[in-house]
């Protein structure tokens, strides 16, 4: 069967909520140095939702010139509390101060997406989810790092709602795909009206 | 280690999602005749949410003698669109009328929990999230029936959406969680506020 898509990422999590819905999928890995953009942008005052849906673009396009005549799909996700962009921890410590800054606080995850083809923009949205933090006892804190530090290592604000990062949360407010990191029925909507999947 | 929970259910789901959550559990079925519960309750001008509460407790009541000094969690979801509750379908005829009076609507799943301990209730949630679901093309439905049938067949409103079942949503209001069937915040929440898991 021919791809619908070509998922410029090599996340797992969002390839597999594409096959779940009954897409066919390629996936083509880009890369992209995130973080020295990220940098640049917010150096020059780019709001997170335009720091998302531009990583996710320059994602797209580093691999739309390979497939010619394809979808290509770039993704990105931006966690946003209070102005601070978060970016994956890179070690147990810088994760522990990650989850006491989001402590008693509520922050956005921003989904980015955005579909090429031949280089050119078809279609593009940023997805909103607000997610509220109890407060994190000290105790329970360190604990919670390391036990869970290979999975939450890959996760922008150290934590994964799938998992024991689920009892971090008092509130949660939007959909659970953006929370994954793709805004998927917005997706499948644009795919099915293109005639691209059946509805 | 002891368990913390005993879960009242059969349902693969929700012991996953307490699991994921850290959390040590056991099962045990709660033998109730659901549907009759359901059309007694109903003949009674019974609310959706009431319906929902009262078959999630009575399926921990069935349990709770077994296990003297546990928390025991029944839980249960209904399904409300207009008024009517909606049931798991029978027959694959069943699930494509279903999935018609849907289409094209909004409906909501009410996620009942109930915590007993010796037979008394310490704590219940009746958690809403609201589906909309776009317009189904009759010739995408009886297809998408005889695709999923094996798995929708075990859900209210034949549709699954962490399946293919997310091509029928244009909108959904709520957290993943509760769509699942299971208010898991709220009761992770009180767990903590009593000190039986850590936060």
């Amino acid at each position: 069967m021919t791809s619908t898509l070509i998922l410029a990422s090599s996340s797992e999590v969002r390839a597999r909520l594409l096959r779940n819905a009954g897409l066919v999928i390629e996936t083509a890995t880009a890369r992209v140095d995130e973080e020295a953009v990220r940098r640049a942008l917010t150096a020059e005052e780019a709001t997170p939702r335009d720091v998302a849906d531009t990583l996710a673009e320059m994602k797209a396009r580093r691999i739309s010139d390979r497939y010619p005549g394809k979808l290509v799909l770039g993704c990105d996700q931006v966690l946003d509390c209070r102005g601070t962009i978060f970016a994956k921890p890179e070690t147990p410590d810088q994760a522990e101060s990650q989850l006491r800054a989001l402590s008693d606080r509520t922050h956005r995850l921003l989904s980015a997406a955005v579909v090429l083809k031949d280089g050119e923009p078809l279609w593009r949205h940023v997805g909103e989810v607000r997610l509220t933090m109890r407060r994190i006892s000290e105790s329970y804190l360190p604990d919670y790092v390391a036990r869970n530090w290979e999975s939450i290592r890959h996760s922008v604000g150290a934590y994964k709602l799938e998992e024991e990062g689920v009892r971090l949360f008092s509130r949660i407010e939007g959909d659970y795909f953006t929370i994954l990191g793709l805004p998927l029925i917005e997706l499948l909507t644009w795919l099915g009206i293109r005639g691209d999947i059946a509805t």
